[in-house]
Order: structure tokens, then sequence, then C-alpha cells
């Protein structure tokens, strides 16, 4: 905890136990955590509700079966690779506004200057206050490039590996949440008596990956298994009533 | 453009003057263009292979449409409904980052006053110029909070109704997107014939809306319009292979 000096013209030393000291304990998810619960979400609700309203429809179970397989790998890839090229794309876009960036920091230096000026302004700082920033920034030019690209732009420098990672991490995520509601039509052929059990293991899936989301992404996580499994029932359910629609007709 | 005046003690006016001249044309991608994306990327693609799959399986087209329309929703749903539900809960998280900084400025002001010293330090400022910025904040404690979350956290304040709003377009995209592939299958009965009208709208339609994408997210239109349908063609092609191998079982 801090000492009760209010003194602003601390010595770093101090600064800096000060900083050691207190940890404030932010929430951070990373960014695997996060292409996992997107992977896992679809894919244990989609083929799970595909596969419950194609039985509903009265599809045997190798149709069922071929139908859930079929989806969860374009399911997979469309998010995969789609995933991909938006990384990609974020990646390109950094890498063009930084460039932008770097020519108006040397072409433009005043104009710059006042954006800087304008963006400390916003905290309520008045010119006196803000200036030996603005000056200290025009002499560091890698310095003032990082500043406008964080503070201006609000962009971050994206880790290269990311886009691929990303890809691999959601498309694996999909699959295996997939197979969850589709094994029980791999070994029982009748597709109501499978889906049965389908129901049931998606079920406890469901429940079990919606707790252990809100814990990572620090909901509460009882609330979280809840909301996952309902999504999971609604989607099954439109998806049983549209195939019986659909087989009606 | 600006003047040549390289001194960093401007008038103020002097400085509005520069910004106002000086429009910098960074690019901002609405967050509904990105919702779309979103939705129809995944809409044109998934629905499509399952259906070229199933019907590459001998499925008559019934069968294809009923799983095409089933999945059509359960992946709207999933997508908006889980969609709505990520976009709650970072309302949620800002809501007690913000909370959890109003305190820290209150009880440990001066290990927060450390933090924004820190922050700016990281842009070589030194102690001289940066502490009139850290006392100037001490003083004015909602910019302060402002401040912190910005810089510290990187957290944007987000507008409560856009929750809903995604989840609406992004469900509404997929829809829209999936009913393209499935649409020959409702009127030819021969799913095998329905495809290839399948396959020649989709493409169609994947490159329209990748050559519209790459223009959104300054990518370059054509190569995005490639990418596109190479996605859909890679997943469908993955899907007609997994179909075929599950119905040899």
């Amino acid at each position: 905890m801090a000492d009760g000096n209010e003194n602003g013209n601390k010595q770093e030393p101090e600064k800096r136990s000060l900083l050691n000291q207190h940890t404030e304990s932010h929430f951070t998810s990373g960014e695997i955590v996060r292409d996992i619960i997107i992977g896992v979400s679809d894919g244990l609700t989609v083929p799970f509700a595909l596969a419950a309203g194609l039985s509903g429809a009265n599809a045997p179970s190798s149709i069922v079966l071929t139908a859930g397989v079929a989806e969860v790998v374009a399911g997979a890839i469309s998010m995969g690779l789609g995933g991909y090229l938006a990384a990609k794309s974020e990646a390109d876009h950094y890498t063009r506004e930084l460039k932008r960036e770097q020519e108006e920091i040397i072409s433009v230096p005043d104009a710059e200057a006042a954006e800087v000026a304008e963006i400390l302004a916003q905290y309520g700082l008045e010119p006196n206050e803000y200036r030996p920033v603005v000056n200290a920034l025009r002499k560091r030019p890698q310095a003032w490039l990082e500043f406008m690209m964080k503070f201006e732009l609000g962009l971050e420098k994206p880790d290269p590996r990311r886009a691929l990672q990303s890809a691999l991490t959601i498309a694996v995520a999909y699959v295996l949440g997939g197979l969850v509601p589709l094994v029980p039509y791999m070994f029982i052929p009748r597709a109501t008596d499978a889906m049965a059990l389908s129901v049931v293991l998606t079920l406890i899936a469901l429940l079990i990956f919606g707790y252990v989301k809100g814990h990572f992404t620090g909901s509460k996580p009882f609330q979280s298994a809840l909301q996952t499994t309902f999504i999971g029932a609604i989607a099954s359910a439109a998806a049983f009533g549209m195939a019986k629609a659909v087989q009606a007709k």
C-alpha cells in the first residue's frame, strides 16, 4: 500500500517502490482463450442444432452424420481461414497507418504537434502543462510515432504469428466442439435414439464450457453456464422447427 | 498545410487553424460494416459447403434444403446471441474496471500517479517533462480516471446499444448470406442439378462480397474477392470430400 505522503514531487526510487508494492489485479484474458471460446461456442451449438433438426425430420443417422461432419469441416475452415485473413488485414492496416503517421511527422510536424496538444487537452490539461510533453516528443521521432499510433489512432502493433495461431485455434476448437454432439450418431443407427444421447452430452458440455468461459472472462460462471446452454437450446429448437417446416412442404 | 514555423510555442488559435487545415484521412470502418462482413462471410460459405457436400453424397434436394435451412437458422442464432452476450460481457468488463480505477484513484493516488509517470516515461519523457502532466491529472479526478482507462487499460466506453445492434446485424447478414446458395434447392428437385446453380450463384456472390469487403476494409478489392471465393471453394471441397467419406462407410 502507498505511504500517506501526498506530495507530487517524489523521488524516482520511491515511485518504483510504490509500483512494485501496489499490484493491481486487472483482468486480462489471453488471445488464445478468446479464440477457443469463439470456436467452441459455435462448434458446440450449430452442429448440435443441425443434427437435432435433421433427426426431428426423420433422417437416418447416416445422413445426420454426413451433414454434421460436412458442416463441422466447412465451419472450421470458414472461421479459421476467415479469422486468418482478418488478422492479416489488421496487420496490413497497422503497417499502412504507421507509414502514414511517419510521413506526417516528417512533412507536417506542426500539425502533428497540434494533434498531440489536442489529445492531451482533452484531459483538461492547460497549454503550459502539456507543452513540455509536446516539445519532448518533437525531439524523439520514434517515441512520437509510437505515441501517435497508440493515443491518436488507438492501434497496437500486432504479433505476426497471431494470424496463424488464431486461425488454427479457432478451427481446432470448432472441430472439437462439433464432435461432441455428433459422436452418438457414429454408433447409434436410429437418429432419434442418437439424438437423445446427443442432447444429454451437448447439454453437459454447454454447461461446463459456459461455466469455464464465465470464469475466464470474469463474468459470473453460473450465469454464463446458463446463458450458453440457453443459446444451444434456442438454436436447436429453431433448427428443429425449421426442419419440420421444410419437410412438411 | 502547416506554416514553416518550427517553434513549439504556438498560440492556441494558430494550432487550431493547423488542425482544421490539415485533415488526415485515416481509414475508419464502421462497426456495422464489420458485423455485416462477419455474418455474410460465414453465411455465404458454410451453408453453401454443407449443401454441396450433401448433394455430392446423393441426398435429395428436400434433405439438402432441410439441412441447409436448419443450419442457417442455428448459425444465425448462435452467432447473433453469441455476439450479443460477448458485447454485454465487454460492457460489464468496462464497468468493473472503471469502478476499480475509481477506487484506486481515491485510495492509492500515489501509486496511480506513479503509473501515469511510467506510461509517459515509456515515450522517453524525462521526469521534469511529464511531471506537470501528472500533477495536472491529480487535480482533475474525472480526467485522471479517463486517462487511466484509455492509456493504462486501453478500454473505450462501449455504446450500450451496440450489443443488440451487433447481434441483429450479424444474424440477419448470416441469414441473407445463407439464402443465396440454398434458393436453387427450393425449386430444383434433383440436388445435383440444384448444386450446379448453387455453385454459380454462390461464386458470383462470394466474388462481389469479397470485392466490397476489400473496399471497406482498405485491402486490395480484387485480392479480397479472390481470397473470399477461395475460402468458399476450400470449405465446399472439404465438405464434399468428408460427406463422400462418411457415406462410403
